[in-house]
């Protein structure tokens, strides 16, 4: 298929344009648009443009409300809880970063926990946020039901990902810890099953509970190390979900249903540096840390080891100079709903590229 | 081999005047055989009074500093760093859990961070001490060098392990995620090494970062969840080791070293409920959300689903009322060094069991 490789800041400038023909406001169709374009430009693709269709569709449908107040119904100098009601995870989020980087400023640790939200998407985009250059930052969701227990023959709850992200150091200003808590990624098994190719046994599970390569009979995520992968989904639903007083897990709503809100539940936090030590130091150990990672004796063909975050922040540096890398599929429905909009996609094709 | 069920209580004061006797206050010999008791009882019988003789051994042999005053080198309303200065873990976690509890009741989180640490004993007693029946309470620790990055042929790192808990309403008082970062524990290597038995395949790396399945040739563990894991444990080094400024993993030293401070970093969290939302409501959604669990449907012969921790919450129950069980060899060991110390064991021996 043939790739095309689009300017990051004319790819953002686009979709901020078609969320704003969707009736969003400048500043808000912005933040989503810069929420998408970042996981493209991390090649975290799964959350990246592709997901402006399904976003829009659900603000067409309806399952997102356009109301971007967030009430905030409690707060303490270092915590608070915003009640989404509904709204875009992409904006809700935007308000959470706000408001805990500032108490985290004067209290050292601040907490900000979202109830009844929608999809966050990438939760680096968030963790990186939070961190800025001088603090630990946090994110994490629970996301709608695709996991349950080892031995479970219905889910529970999602694959609930968590962030941690910090600057370790001039070199290393992208530290990134980004997971969900299954084994894999539901992207990768809608990759496989594009192609027709089989599931690798261990990564699905069936209507009953057993092992399945088939996409068909795919029913289940299996979690990531078996009972530890439950255990960590269930720490996301504690942080986000219980905290919070959100929905809980078992009821809330596909995020993939256009005209109801998935009800999601969110926490973001940070750990403001200074308050533990000096900051310069701090990343002095940081730097020095990742430099001796990167001496560790490795397996032939392993090439050096990575920190968490490094190959997706080689992506960026990458793609933000050479233009993100989309497939004709996904620029093709992007033109199509630009066009509906009354938008020109043309530039979208303009650079084909061999790139992957 | 013979087993022997023996009163908690008693089993406590025995060694509690076994540590007094090595030169302890009464007050710390107390909290170290707590520490140590409250493993047995939970089942989590590698963290529990097997340690007795290492222990006693790393403070005859100047490994463990004996004095206990902890000097807090930086403070903040909600956060403190603690220099243990080669002091035993037991203690050192005990002035970290007054401090951070004490910090969240006014600030609603608070995180203190220990460097220059030894062994801290089993995580899950410190998150259920910093949890109380009002908080959330987290506690993590560096260990020594065994794992690294997949496809690495040196360690980098421990099994860094991490634990969360809270009290879940009065049916479920003790929810807790403890775990290493390791796929397996290394106490269910070395008991399949005791046994003769070979390691199945997938656990151990050889020195050339190679699967192995012979005892012989295990070198490192492999990561649970393969980078995943290796990302979680570089979060605890993060929060332990790089916020409290405490020795880099790799230059930790091994914690069996009789003469020699492990030098390991901890961190401990409160996060106070009440900060978020009312302890009741939680409390009852946390108590809800757990019976839901319960009626999971299951693969037959799989029982129900269980939260993390209920089967450790199981064993307390019944240990404390019909005793822990202790092998012969255990027991044999322990009366060994109690005679040495001038104490009498006999009373380890009078409650024969059939229980494992």
């Amino acid at each position: 298929m043939q790739n095309y490789a689009v300017d990051a800041k004319a790819l953002g400038d686009f979709i901020k344009q078609i969320f704003m023909a969707a009736g969003l406001g400048d500043e808000d169709a912005g933040a989503v648009a810069e929420l998408l374009v970042h996981a493209d430009l991390r090649n975290v693709r799964s959350h990246g443009v592709l997901r402006t269709v399904p976003y829009l569709e659900k603000i067409q449908g309806g399952g997102v409300s356009k109301d971007s107040a967030y009430p905030v119904i409690k707060e303490t100098v270092n915590t608070a809880v915003i009640d989404a009601q509904g709204g875009l995870g992409a904006l809700v989020g935007e308000k959470a970063v706000e408001i805990c980087r500032e108490k985290a400023k004067d209290h050292g640790i601040s907490m900000v926990v979202v109830k009844n939200s929608n999809h966050f998407g990438m939760g680096a985009h968030w963790a990186l946020k939070l961190a800025g250059n001088d603090m630990i930052g946090f994110a994490c969701s629970n996301t709608d039901l695709t996991m349950g227990p080892p031995g479970a023959r219905e889910p529970f709850m999602g694959n609930n990902p968590f962030a941690f992200a910090f600057k370790a150091g001039e070199k290393y200003p992208e530290f990134c810890v980004d997971m969900a808590t299954s084994l894999v990624a539901m992207g990768k098994c809608r990759d496989l099953a594009k192609r027709g190719k089989e599931i690798p046994s261990g990564w699905m599970l069936d209507r009953d509970g057993n092992d399945t390569t088939k996409v068909e009979d795919c029913y289940m995520m299996t979690t990531m190390a078996g009972h530890k992968g439950f255990g960590i989904a269930l720490v996301v639903e504690l942080f986000a979900t219980l905290l919070s007083g959100g929905v809980l897990s078992p009821d809330i709503n596909n995020q993939d249903l256009a005209d109801t809100p998935e009800l999601s539940s969110q926490c973001f936090a940070c750990f403001n540096i200074s308050a533990f030590r000096d900051l310069a130091e701090f990343q002095r150990d940081a730097e020095n840390y990742i430099d001796r990672l990167h001496t560790l004796p490795m397996k032939e063909g392993m090439g050096t080891a990575k920190y968490p975050g490094e190959i997706e922040y080689g992506c960026k540096q990458l793609n933000t100079k050479e233009g993100v890398v989309l497939p004709e599929t996904l620029v093709d429905d992007l033109a199509k709903t630009a066009k509906e909009l009354g938008l020109d996609a043309a530039f979208l094709k303009t650079h084909p590229t061999d790139r992957q």
